[in-house]
This record gives structure tokens, sequence and C-alpha cells, in this order.
């Protein structure tokens, strides 16, 4: 009797490696992990599965479309579709238990059903990271976020790249004066793409808008400041516009934070202060981030974040002031693969395969033991296949040292190790091929 | 106008722990992966969500009702409820790429939507090694499957368990030989409870059954073999039963296999036959685990498993023999807290919690910045409270030490540590505290 087979497919726009992949992909996520808790924050696991008015409180329109709901008897579901709002939910939970400023971590799987396209995912990793306040949160906060961002991407091999700053009250209190307050989502996504489309298509796009000329001017001089991070900072408070206090009170966070910035010293060519950067304009209340790695702009930011003004709002009676920061790692992995930047050299998890060539594994198994007491990750090869096929296995799994244990060797209580990168073998004894391998 | 506020909470049946829970979670969850990637088996990370189709290709009635199933779109959708079913799925869509015998870790989410239960979860982390072979698995991978478990168990702290092996053919050929192999699954299911009820209460539960009263006796002679493993060999050798072929096949393997264990050098009171282990009676072929803590033993198995003839078949056309283990660590994990085994000392990210007591806190900053690129995690509080809250705050963190940084401090470029466990302060050389935290 034929078994009736089911073709095995996996959903689109659902990342899945191969085991070197993998490898490599673990890699960034440990580092990141590591280089957060380096600073102290704690990690957090909320449930993938939420009850869906607790997950939607304060979603809106596009969230509701994109999330994965259902109904199990008579609960009604939904699968996160971001860390933030579980964020909220438990810090609103458990109030009472946690100390504050809550410094907290949670890298996992987010999920959202959008329209297929490259380099997008329905499910991905997040890895988030968020200082929260009760009732206020030190704007020294707003200054250690690049300081975490920094020594993550270094940690991460990076080098050249830019963490961009602004403060969102500089660029509210700009259209308040110009009474454009309600309008400047419109005028930000324009303004967003001068450097792609240039200045005179921006000033057209402007005035279909019925813009004023002179607000038009009044926009573009503010958003072209360019220059040092001093020389910014210089320039725009000789702007010559009557500006609100929000715009003031801008200012001053933006001074106070690179300073912050400065005195993590962080050099200078990795931050830079940026007015044309906004994130999603109704969440974040104080200073933004984006992370542009140079030499790849057209991944666009791979690491942004900001300050909001009461994280739990929708849940409960206290305020909770705080700043944070995401990486989408699953987009940063696969884009980053694209470009060439992830190659899968020394992508294994075994240091060394072990071929025992005589019937006896014994001797083999012993050494696998020794070996992996000096922490070592061993993969024991007793398959009995021919030596040329086992060195192709462990050429397959990229695995970079072979130990061959033969007759020979167990009378002489030696080993042969082969580099297979190189092709190099030589015979010695155990505690060299340690060394070796521990290099 | 006041917000519409909506109550904060999870639903039943999901794990969600408080910080200093979830860092010993993390730790059990870093052993036990940092455990099976010492044997050299690689990482695999397969999506949430599938087809349901593809998780249900194989599955029965049970798994049916339990498996949280949606549409989106014209899409049926289902999350995974184990991490077998993906590695069949993943191995038959990849068996080009993939090299044999395939040695992959997968630790994971799973879900299944059973009757909510203490310590019983609906959303919780397997954490499973398989080893699959391409038609051949060589019956050394069922002695090192125990090796890996008996590895595990020893990092995360543990000494006394047990890894109970039995081998399906035995079981099998016993009760063919009697004409009772339909019945094997009601059978087991009574005998299981022997150790709980009595032998008697067992006798009359069989005779319920209808089952003659000389078949009983041989059930319960085979089932009642008891010493050391190498006693148990000789006298399931010497019993007085003309078993059939598959008998003998068992006893070959689960000699080779002891063999095989006794190589790897695990002690001998750390594994034990014992015929009345059977697993789910019809996924196993051949070798089956368990494992018991024997001061817990009402925690029943805490990792379990066997080996298998065919892992894909209802994707592939290919012999795929293997074998592998599964640790349900949320459950592990929530029981070895309720026995009081899991305690929270030491629970904490951040080795040291630096505390400026002066306005100027870029001499803190830079002794942060030192202390990690010594690898040493580091809070750096900038509260600006007064020094008893900050010192609560550390102690809430269980933070174990804390370093002052005062105006004398920076003057003669000393720094004061203070052990938060036993209270003791001294004054020291920013080196020597550094060797006081690596400690």
């Amino acid at each position: 009797m034929e078994l009736k087979r089911t073709q095995p497919k996996i959903l689109s726009g659902f990342m899945e490696l191969l085991p070197a992949d993998q490898i490599l992909f673990n890699k960034m996520y440990d580092t990141i992990r590591r280089s957060y808790e380096m600073f102290g924050f704690v990690p957090l696991d909320t449930p993938i599965l939420e009850y869906s008015n607790v997950l939607l409180a304060k979603a809106g329109g596009e969230t509701e479309k994109q999330i994965y709901r259902f109904n199990k008897g008579d609960t009604d579901l939904a699968m996160r579709f971001d860390l933030t709002v579980p964020l909220a939910r438990y810090v609103a939970m458990y109030s009472q238990e946690i100390a504050f400023p809550f410094r907290r971590y949670q890298i996992g799987k987010v999920f959202r059903g959008e329209r297929s396209q490259k380099g997008r995912f329905r499910e991905f990793y997040q890895c988030d990271i968020d200082i929260i306040g009760d009732e206020v949160l030190d704007i020294m906060a707003d200054s250690e976020i690049p300081a975490v961002i920094y020594t993550t991407f270094i940690n991460l091999g990076f080098n050249n790249f830019t963490i961009l700053i602004n403060n969102r009250k500089i660029l509210n209190g700009v259209f308040e004066s110009l009474g454009l307050k309600n309008r400047s989502t419109d005028i930000l996504r324009i303004v967003d793409k001068i450097e792609k489309i240039g200045e005179k298509s921006v000033i057209e796009m402007l005035q279909e808008l019925q813009i004023d000329e002179e607000k038009i001017y009044k926009i573009l001089e503010f958003l072209k400041i360019k220059g040092t991070n001093d020389e910014i900072l210089t320039k725009i408070e000789k702007l010559n516009v009557n500006y609100s206090s929000i715009f003031y009170e801008g200012i001053t966070e933006l001074k106070q934070v690179i300073e912050g910035i400065r005195a993590f010293k962080i050099p200078e060519k990795n931050f830079k202060i940026d007015f044309t950067i906004a994130r999603g304009l109704d969440y974040y209340t104080g200073t933004v981030y984006e992370t542009i790695l140079n030499e790849y702009k057209e991944l666009g930011s791979v690491c942004s974040g900001g300050r909001y003004d009461n994280l739990a709002e929708c849940y409960i009676n206290k305020k909770l002031p705080g700043v944070g920061i995401s990486i989408g790692l699953s987009r940063l992995f696969y884009k980053l693969k694209e470009v060439g930047v992830i190659k899968k050299e020394e992508a294994t998890t075994a240091k060394v395969m072990i071929l025992p060539l005589t019937e006896n594994i014994n001797y083999a198994i012993d050494l696998a033991t020794r070996l992996r007491l000096e922490n070592i990750n061993v993969e024991l090869n007793y398959t009995k296949k021919s030596l040329k096929s086992m060195l192709n296995y462990a050429n397959k799994l990229s695995i970079p040292y072979c130990m061959f244990v033969g007759e020979d060797e167990i009378k002489d209580n030696k080993i042969t190790i082969k580099n297979m990168l190189n092709g190099e073998q030589k015979s010695c004894s155990i505690d060299d091929a340690i060394n070796i391998l521990k290099k």
C-alpha cells in the first residue's frame, strides 16, 4: 500500500535557515543578548499568545489588519505583533513586584500578517531594550541607550555606523510655531525624501499641500541644518524664528543627551544630530534614534527607538516614562546576507570531529569526553563509513579540525590532527592537540 | 477625559516569570543548549506557524483537538505542537542540502490548547536533540543519547538521577508471543502502575481485561525482572518462554546499547534497564528512554525519547531512521521551583551596580565602561536618588556588589566596593575591585 504523502513546505514570509546560516544567526543573537546584559538589563519572556483585547488595547487600523487573531473555544486570542505592548501589559501587571527603573531586554519572535515581500517577514525576531521609570526617568537614560547601541554594533563587528539622534519636541516646536502642527506627519514624510529626490521636488510637493512659500522656506532652513554636532547645535539656536517653549525644551534635552553620549566616550563619528528623523509620530515624545550602516545605507535604519512619556496608560493609572530601542534581527540578518557581509566561514558547532579508524571506539569516546571537559565541542563520528566519506561529511559541516584515532595512535597514546582548512596534518600528544583546538 | 483602561492579564496556562526567575530559567536554557552543542549538535529554528495540513499530516485525534489552528485569508494555519513534526518536514524539504547523520538540536516554544491544570502549560519550551541517519543509523547513536542526557543533567547540577532504558522490540516480542500484541497499550498502562497500586491490584485489573491467568503470570514474571543491569540481562535470557525473533533482536540491541553507554563511562548508578517503560506506543520502534530525578520521583520523567524507524515517511519516500530525546523545560522549571530546588540566589544579570555620589558622573561612566571591557556586567545607577534608596534597589535586583564613586574616590583614583550579601565594604584600587568581581 502506497502511503499518501503531504508536500513538505513552509508558509511564505517565514524565515527558516540551513544549519550553517542558523549558527551565524544565533551568533548575532548571542552577541546582542550579551551586549544588553553587559549594561545590566534583565531578561523577559512574555507569552506569544495573549488576549486580543489586551494586545489591541491601544492599537490602530494597520495593526488590527496585520495581526494573527483567532478564537479557541470562547477565547479571542492573538499572537503578539511587537514586544512593546507585552512590556506595557507586563509592567502594569507586576508594577508592585518589579524595581524601577525597570531595565529589561526581550529577544523573541513577533508576528505580522502583512503583505509578503522580499526581506520582510511575517514571523521575525525583535531584540528590544527599554528603561522604564516610575513617574520620572533621568535624561541620562537617553544617553545610555546610544551607548548600548554603540557597544552592540561594535560587538557585532561593525565600525562604520552612525546613530542618528533627534528630539521630537524640536520638530513639534517648529511645526507648532508655523501653525502646521496637524500636518507634521505629511510634511515629514515628504521632507524625509530630500536626499533621494532633491530639494526642488520637495518644495513642489510641499506646495501641493498648500503650504505658504515662506513656511516652506522656514521648514527647509530648519531641516537642512548640517555640520558637526556642535555646529548643528549652534545653528539651531540662531534660527530666526519665534519658536514655542516646547522647541527650547527639546534643544535643552538634545544638548544634555549629546553631552551624556560624549561622557560615554562614543566616538564623534558614530553619532549625529539629524532633524529629519521622526519615527512613528504618535508614540515617541522626546529623543528619537535611528542607526545607519554607512556602507549599507540601503538597509535603512537597523536599530531605532526613542523616549515616550507613558508606557502603560491604557492598562494602569501610573505614569511610566521610558526610553527604548529595537533591532529587527531577522531582517538585519537577511539583508546582511544579501549584501554579502555574512559569510559561512566557521559556521559550525563542533570544533573537531573525531574519526575512529578501528573497530574499538572506546579510546575515541574517552578522547571525546576529555576534550568536552576542556570545553571543546566535539562530534564523534561512529558511522563506520570510509575515511573519505567521513572527511567529506566534516567538510560539509565546516568543522575546522578532524582527529584520527587508529591502532597506531592508541598504542602510542597520540592522535593525528588534520586542519581541514589548509589540509595540514600531524601526529601529536592529546595535550598538544587541545592547545591547537583552543587557539 | 478619563482614559478607558483595559485590565492587564495573561491567558491561563501560559508561563510568565518575574525577572529573577527568568534569569534562573535562562540559565537552565543556556546549560541545556551548551550541553547539546558540546556533542556537536547544530541548531534549528523552524517557524512557529505552519500549514495545518503539513503539521497534521500524521497526527491523530488528541493532537487535532489540542492544536491552535485558524484561518488567515485563505490559508489554514496552525501553531506547532511539538518540535518533531517540524523536524520531519524540515529534513524532507532539505534532504539534498543537509549532511547525514543530521544531528540537530532545537529549543523553542510549542503550543497545546489542552485542559488547563497545575504545572501543565499551553505554551511551553521543549529542548530536543535528534540524530537522523540516511537509510541507516548506527546503534551507537542509541548509546550516545544517554551520554548527552547524563552530561546535560550533571551540568544542570543534578547527580542523583537515573536514565531508564528499554527496547520496544522486547516488549513487542513478549506480547506477540502471548498473542496479546493488539492489547499491549492497555496492558502497559496498567502494569505501569505496579509500584503505586501493588501487584495484586494489577493482577485484578488484567483479569478484568479477560487475560488468561497463565499469560498474566508470564507478563508479570517478565516485567518484574529486577537487579543490576547485568543481572537483568542474564534473567531476561533465561525466561522460560518461546519468544519471537523480534524479542531476541531487542535483547541484542539492548546489550549493545548498554555496552556503548559503559564505553561513554556513564556511572552504573545513573542508568538502568527497566522493562516497564514504553513511551507513546506508535512512534518508537527500538530503544526508549525516560529520566527520573530520584529525589523528586513525583515529577515523572524529565527527559524522554527513543529510536524510530522512519522520521519523514509522510513527506518523502526516503528512509530516515533516528533517535532523539526531549526535555520539557517549562514544566521542569515549574516543578523544580515547586519542590524548592530552584532558589533565587544570585538571580541577577549585573554583577555590580555603580553608584555615583557626586554630580559629575563622568568618572562613574568611565569605570562602567572599563569593567564591561573586563567582561563584567555593570548597571550604572544615575537616578540621583538617595544612597539608601539606591542600595534598596540593588538589593531588590539581587546585585551582589555595589561600587561607590564620590569626590574622595575620584581624587584618590580609588573606589569603595560593598559586598551586598555580607555588608562588608572597603576602599581599594579599581584593579583590586575587578579581581574581587571576577572571583
